[in-house]
């Protein structure tokens, strides 16, 4: 779809990737470079929105946790009503569109009012932001299974029941998840998952203002807290996160990254680590 | 990271996305464009590899099922000499690279050698051919957990062992899954998945041979050998599924998809279904 030209009255939902905006996608950046309107999120990363063309209109209809934002059937009316008038519109979100954030319902949305769209996938968070930390969520000697949930649930009790039905994977990341941290590892540790298996909370992935805790699923929750991170954050439960210890390739240049290679040192994860990353030369199973 | 420059003596394992060239990424593209050394798999797209600067190295080292294929020490082996050479190496992966594939133990041996690296992740096939095939892996009216696993495992009994501990998920995406279809909605229903759950099988998928079998759990294997797909082919299970008669926005210009939307008007789930997509006029929820 890449050569693909972008038709007036559609909507493009595209996603905007996890931060780095070198991570949007070709295609996304073809059709923001020609858009007529941007309605964009909270969390999409403010690079990515300077992309647009210099004289589209650009909205924030980022939904904020607390305070004024605007709502759902706004932002779907607000698509609906430039596409009518004949602009071309970009709705940008972070991450992948269709993995959460409620993509789906603005794509019905528009199906339902008869408006052309496009789906343009985008680098997903939850995979990235443990990529930029060193974590990979499989490794065939660790892990063969990933499950993914969202803490960000209205309804009371609804995150604690997806991680109840994502808890047997081998590697459960879980977004949004700060303020919800000591619920969700108590939810995992409730459902069979052990308080030593190695567990990440990492602020602001793929950013210069990234910044990576590494404890236990027993310990993550008054660590993340000791260390004050800010939303956004994700989580990363599973064998791989000890991989971090070999693979953390990417080390923002801010005090905030000098911070985090002081804490990995208190790692409080069983078996042998290594700290000395890329120089080392044993085999790299020995350490698993 | 997209502004920065390429380094020699660097491996960048990067994600080359689904299929789609559209869906690299800008940095994925940038590094394409700089490299000497391109290493690729079976599954990327020659449209990705076409990318390159035109003076690279281009080689092609998948592994295919059956035949004469690289071996992953020889890989490895590889990507070190060229990097200690001082060249800029790229390690093209399928999707993202640390999401199966064996990137984890590729950007292992790198660390091991002493060699810099960069992950690049990508657009995963595991969100992006759902999504082309008008399926959200999630949706808060039907689905709020996702687990993904692949049905491409060496060992034995592996693949059964993965999905066991993937089913509880509310949708649940299987890759590489066609010879082993069977097995593995068997193995779902083993675990508690109802027959009559919603599940596609997409072929091709992001690109113009995409061709999408929806079916039930229970009917998802004969209608995919009735249909004679072929590989590369993702699986999806789960209520997800039924949106694809309301959200199909890709369709390719084909006889395989004209033979697509026939089998569609077959879809053996329960409860009210539209299949007249984008025109109608109901609200969205009314036939969930």
């Amino acid at each position: 779809m890449d050569e693909a030209s972008v038709v007036a009255g559609t909507v493009y939902l595209v996603g905007a990737g996890p931060g780095d905006p070198g991570l949007l996608t070709r295609r996304g950046h073809r059709i923001l470079q020609q858009c007529d309107v941007v309605l964009f999120d909270a969390l999409v990363s403010p690079e990515v929105i300077a992309l647009a063309r210099p004289g589209a209109t650009r909205m924030d209809v980022g939904k904020k946790g607390h305070g004024r934002s605007a709502l759902q059937p706004d932002i779907e009316a607000l698509m609906v009503a430039h596409a009518r008038g004949g602009r071309c519109v970009v709705r940008l979100k972070g991450g992948d569109p269709f993995l959460f954030g409620r993509g789906s319902e603005e794509a019905d949305a528009l199906a339902a009012a008869g408006i052309p769209f496009e789906i343009v996938p985008g680098v997903s968070s939850a995979l990235a932001v443990p990529a930029y930390a060193g974590i990979p969520v499989t490794d065939r000697r660790l892990a063969s299974s990933l499950a993914i949930v969202t803490a960000a649930c209205a309804a009371p009790g609804a995150a604690e029941q997806s991680i109840a039905r994502a808890a047997g994977a081998d590697t459960v990341v879980v977004l949004m998840g700060l303020s919800a941290l000591p619920r969700v590892t108590s939810a995992l540790a409730a459902h069979g998952r052990s308080e030593v298996t190695p567990a990440a909370a990492i602020s602001a992935g793929t950013t210069r203002r990234q910044r990576t805790v590494v404890a236990t699923l027993g310990t993550l929750a008054s660590a993340a807290r000791d260390a004050a991170l800010t939303s956004p954050v994700l989580i990363v439960v599973g064998d791989v996160v000890r991989m971090r210890s070999r693979l953390a390739w990417f080390e923002p240049d801010t005090d905030a990254a000098a911070g985090r290679r002081e804490r990995d040192e208190t790692i409080a994860i069983r078996g042998p680590v290594r700290t000395d990353g890329r120089t080392g030369n044993r085999s790299p199973l020995e350490a698993l």
